[in-house]
């Protein structure tokens, strides 16, 4: 590290790449963008040209290679993960890679063997529930013992409306995804099987899309989940988790913020997108990754648990097809992965 | 009736039948307790002699037979009262019957068919959660059309804690009753298939019952309802319900009331008991039912209403045991309950 | 009384005596309508033609001398209370007297000087509020003592708009009188001095009317009590105290009911009226005071309580007029009020 | 400045300056601890110890003389800022001043004076709640007109309980000094009358102090705002604010996060700390103070406001003295703070 500061490469400059630039470049402690990497070449150039010593590849592995990379954030399309995860890999650099993972079980699971071979962690996944505050604090009540056993979690997934080409399989992998990491870091378990109902649609649903749905979740420990997950609700974007303890309950994501009277109304306003609802956890996953990394460590999600949501969103498109409960089957846990980190 | 005010004989002097007294003598306008019937003879005259004018009887056809009863209220056990029904239907009397109707849906379509062959509608059944303030107001707000249709129900039901002998069938049968009594009333759908799902039990719950449980409903309509019900919460009585439309969602059930900052926390107390969380709701179905009954009508959840509930509670039953989905099968039903009143 | 039902004379048929009317014929348990009474012998014909057994007055005291009159409830303009009172004072009827008791402090003192030398109580003063579900809670949670000594009351008192002629004077006798109660009430000490502060008015507010106010009451017990009176906020009918005890706090009045998500807001909706927010104070209220009279006792705020807050209400006046802190004066508080009844 | 980063002396190590330089050593992007001054050298040493390259100082100039100070944190004790503001000024360097900017009115004017001369803004003052998530959002509310204009605002500002020593001057200077900018910042008008009512106090209150207070503000456009000041409420930090406007009210400031039940209550955690509540504004105010000041700029409270808020606050312990309405006097303002920065 140049100056203690860490150098890190953004693979990938979509919506969520080029926050992340913005984001180590304006509000990240001890981290400079030091490259940026996008198939287009012009595009990368562009968002190079925005900081101060960033250099623009096309090429992950060039900008891995680079003097002044010591850590990269991925932020490409899916399929793109696995190739960069292994050239990290072979550099032995610290990633944090946005999720999923990998776009299904089977690759998650070797990207899981090579961080094993490599024989320790190099990877944080990018679940960033796990920074928000409530939620922490969720995790913090649980941990803490006094509500009891967790028997039960009641879970709502709504975003205001889908962006075209939204599929019923893309509720699964790319929303619900949320609700399979949220489901095992809370209680420390594995999902074991899913189901999902599906309500006749709304009629704001696009053609084909199922949409609400009900994602059921049961777990290694004897718990059940369910999950609402609604993409098309119209009215905002709303995150909630309530866990049911055996002396109580506690729940997440409740509205809050400015409270107006006004045009016989009490109330205030719903945040209309993720990146407003999360943007204190993306800040804080950011600077947890930074932190860790700077010194020598590795905390958060582990490609195991990325590799464990992606086997239970397999199930649960299989669930979605078929209307039945869906067992999840998992490889065994190497015991890298024994001693979680439940950050 | 005596100066205009109904005379009411109360069957049963448990501790329904008992408040039912006391809220005819104290709070209700325009009725008066004229008999109450139990067996237990010596009970009955002991709450009798706390109301002016009150008899005391065994046999609830004696009661019935007496001059200065209009109408009746049947709080008596539920096997009970498929007879007390029958009776009541010959001197052609008003019924509030509590909930069940009768104990099993075959007992209770035979009180559908009595009604049926009686050619008027003269029961109207205990479900007091449609009288509650702020269900009425769910109600309103759903049939108002402003969310939309109705695609999605998310109940919780929470006691906390269970008498001795509650049974893992008496969650469906005294306690779900109630949620499956709400769905068909917000959403005018019948409910066509039952699943229910049992996490491992709270170390709170006694030995052998299930608790707590996740209930799921699908109805002719197409709506999913999940139900949580927790019978030994340990923190109190909680009844939400959050139905999710296609433009918004709305909820009943959040605890308000006095807020206090104290100790550290904000918040406020919890209901302890339905008696004290639908206490309004109770006097405001009574004064309904007896206002309807002097102006020579019927309102409220109808025997059919009875009947269906009980249907849903036997194949709740029988997929709390079975692990799988449970179709209901319901009787064709009679004219005389199409006009569905929905109050 | 005729079959243990309390005959009730009505004076007055505006929209309180209106609605009082027909909450003794179909809410109230144990009193019915015997005799409405209004300077409009048409109105009253009118009135009394919806109530079985009701007869029609031009003048109080006729209807008074009825035979089947057992007590009165005067809901006529104020300057007609005191004539009313006495005559009620002379045939020794109970009395449930609409606030205020009368229009002045010296008329006022003369009822209570009067009813000292009948030598019993007579007079219930109708400030609803000490009848409201969460005002009584707010009561209870005070005198429970868990929150110390309370140190000070913060009010808010809001009308959606008001009525044409309504003036800045109006805005203490008929608005911030409820506040001056409700102080004394729950305090249980006299206010010993007010303040006015008048910000620069609201456009909204009609020509010449000082909207809203802050008034300040101080307490014989050193309590500071701010109250924001504002009675064209536009938004609906809202009112709230909070009480700082030295260990807590605790408030009264937030707005709840059903919680609704739509069209990126959460919240619910504000009650727009004194008659819907405070709809069980009132039917509490008037069963208390029945329940109370059938049984031959008194309960609720006394006239002492009554003169009390008109001379609260003198001072206000003149603190409004003058910007200065008004000191209030009392006559000596006769003993037959001093076992204060807190109900 | 050095790669870009800005270089800031910190001086001052009690609880607020060594929190800075974790801020900046930790959280903050794009600026480095370059030294640490303290009178007490040893304690200086110690927390620059913690952080790579920075210097230890006991003479605030001698630091702002290092070639690496870029900037000036000033976090020692009211009494010392008016000498280390002017020898920023001497050598043109960005401060960011916690409040109060001078225990003094009169001291206060001599800086606005000093800045005036230099002729451009260099100090930012740190009244942080300008930098809360929620009271942005009230101001925005505000400024946006749809409440139309602010009549009245209502704070609440209550603390656990005091240090030792904490005097009812200190309730005025160090606690309702945030209430005085937060008025003139939300109305964007002076305070020009001071009013102080004193309860009778908490027992909980310590020997000689006046706790809770009341203290009341007119402003130069005629609104009017009440504050209670509770120091000792027992129960945690509490900082609210309802702005009441023409057409509807906001209040920020409510409590929430993490919802339970449990043990028969609703609710959730009182922070206990301003540290704590107000984090996150501490962080903003300090990352908006350091990308201002890399950009040239100076953003935020000026010297002109800290000069305002000390002038209210002499007013305000005259008011508390006297019982009387005190009231503001200003000198003329300085065409450099014309044109008020709003952020």
């Amino acid at each position: 590290m140049r100056d203690g500061t860490l150098g890190v490469a953004v693979i990938g400059t979509g919506r969520m790449g080029s926050d992340h630039v913005r984001r180590i470049d304006e509000v990240i402690s001890g981290a400079r963008v030091a490259a940026v990497v996008d198939l287009d070449g012009e595009r990368a150039k562009g968002v190079a040209a925005l900081v101060d010593g960033c250099a623009a590849y096309t090429d992950p592995a060039a900008a891995m290679a680079a003097d002044d990379v010591d850590a990269v954030i991925i932020a490409s399309p899916g399929p793109a993960h696995e190739a960069a995860l292994l050239e990290a890999f072979a550099r032995d650099l610290p990633v944090l890679c946005e999720k999923p993972l990998t776009p299904d079980a089977a690759s998650a699971l070797r990207v899981v063997e090579a961080e094993t071979r490599l024989g320790h962690r190099r990877v944080q996944v990018g679940f960033m529930r796990r920074f928000d505050a409530e939620f922490g604090q969720l995790k913090a009540v649980l941990d803490g013992g006094g509500l009891g056993r967790t028997l039960m979690l009641h879970c709502t997934h709504r975003n205001a409306s889908t962006p075209p080409g939204f599929t019923s399989r893309m509720t699964i992998n790319d929303s619900v995804v949320h609700e399979a990491d949220v489901t095992r870091w809370l209680l420390g378990q594995e999902i074991t099987a899913v189901t999902v109902l599906r309500p006749a649609p709304s009629a704001a649903a696009p053609e084909g899309l199922s949409d609400p749905q009900l994602v059921l979740f049961e777990t290694s420990g004897g718990a059940v989940v369910d999950v609402e997950i609604f993409v098309n609700c119209g009215f905002g974007y709303q995150v909630r988790c309530e866990a049911v303890g055996e002396h109580g309950t506690a729940r997440a994501g409740d509205a809050h913020g400015l409270y107006v009277n006004a045009a016989g109304r009490w109330g205030g306003e719903i945040a209309q997108d993720y990146v407003v609802r999360f943007k204190d956890a993306y800040d804080r996953e950011v600077q947890a990754w930074v932190d860790a990394t700077r010194r020598g460590g590795v905390i958060g999600p582990s490609a195991w648990d990325g590799y464990a949501a992606a086997a239970v969103c397999e199930a649960g498109v299989r669930a979605q097809e078929s209307g039945g409960r869906t067992a999840v089957t998992l490889a065994e846990r190497p015991d890298l992965y024994r001693a979680a980190d439940r950050s």
